[in-house]
């Protein structure tokens, strides 16, 4: 076995680590927490079937890769909950050591590509990019709506309605049609209880 | 919200589903079984590190989203363990009424494209499926040789050295590089006593 492609499989050995990292947010049916595997799985999934809704058309290989490679540095820095405000002034440090780690087992090209990658999500300028953190926030807007609100209450404040508006923000511009359907979920979940005021 | 759209989103939300199906794999860690998302997403990763060892060049973006549908229609038709030989007995007849069933969900052009896309990589016969078919061979490989060789011994028999050949043999043409990789790992396997002769 070449030193090339030794280094690659201890990679996807250790990136199997993201399988035990838990987020916040539970599977649709209620059940138990998910993990960052299976959630950047089911971006994946989304990228595909919504391309369509993407404000400036995406290269759908590049917003795939993006989804598969947005949480590996997790697997060091941990899932940073998107509403707790402490975690989230050193989540920068954290994660750009996480990611020195990580992307270093990678023979060099491939590090630096994928790291670039991730770097390029992380910042969410590119329209690559800006599409994907919709469908980051989408994700879990839709496994919100569908176990009540699990999220939303897991503060010691209740999240209100327009940290949630805030948060899907960058869907008015990333894909406007996906916006509308924001609003929507965001009505209901007022509806239902879900979200206060 | 247009027809289409609330087609797509709730194909998004059923496909959820697909994080409760269990395989006989286990996580390399050797704590609990690996659900199909996850292993989609592990498959995914694999195939933007490991592309350079395919045959045939590979179109990426291709291999990445066979690897995201795969094993999509398990959601209905279960889990079929390679080596339980009465089980794939009746695969396709449940895996066709599945697909019949899943796809259906889908606007017609999109349920089209991915079944046609999980046709292929069943089929095995393209560049693309070809690579996508030897990922889904090395990944529970690796798992078994990280977990002790789990699944070799689930079976009434013990699986032997010459069924897990058998069971990888298509990486010998799709990826030559990597059937290097499997005699090592299944080599090591026989002297660790995970496989008998």
């Amino acid at each position: 076995m070449t030193d090339r492609l030794k280094k690659q499989i201890e990679f996807i050995m250790e990136v199997d680590k993201l399988k035990s990292i838990l987020r916040q947010s539970l599977t649709f049916d209620g059940t138990r927490r998910e993990n960052d595997a299976e959630h950047s799985w089911h971006l994946a999934m989304m990228a595909m079937v919504l391309q369509e809704y993407a404000a400036v058309p995406v290269d759908l290989s590049r917003v795939l890769q993006m989804a598969i490679v947005h949480d590996l540095i997790e697997i060091y820095a941990g899932d940073t909950f998107a509403y707790d405000a402490r975690a989230n002034l050193d989540k920068e440090r954290r994660e750009q050591e996480a990611a020195d780690r990580l992307f270093s087992m990678l023979p060099n090209d491939q590090g630096a590509a994928y790291r670039s990658l991730w770097e390029e999500f992380d910042a969410a300028q590119t329209p690559d990019a800006i599409f994907a953190a919709c469908l980051d926030r989408l994700q879990p807007l839709l496994a919100n709506h569908a176990t009540n609100g699990h999220t939303w209450r897991l503060t010691p404040e209740p999240i209100k309605k327009e940290q949630v508006y805030r948060r899907n923000a960058p869907m008015q511009e990333g894909a406007p049609a996906l916006w509308e359907l924001v609003e929507q979920i965001i009505r209901d979940s007022m509806d239902k209880g879900y979200l206060s005021e």
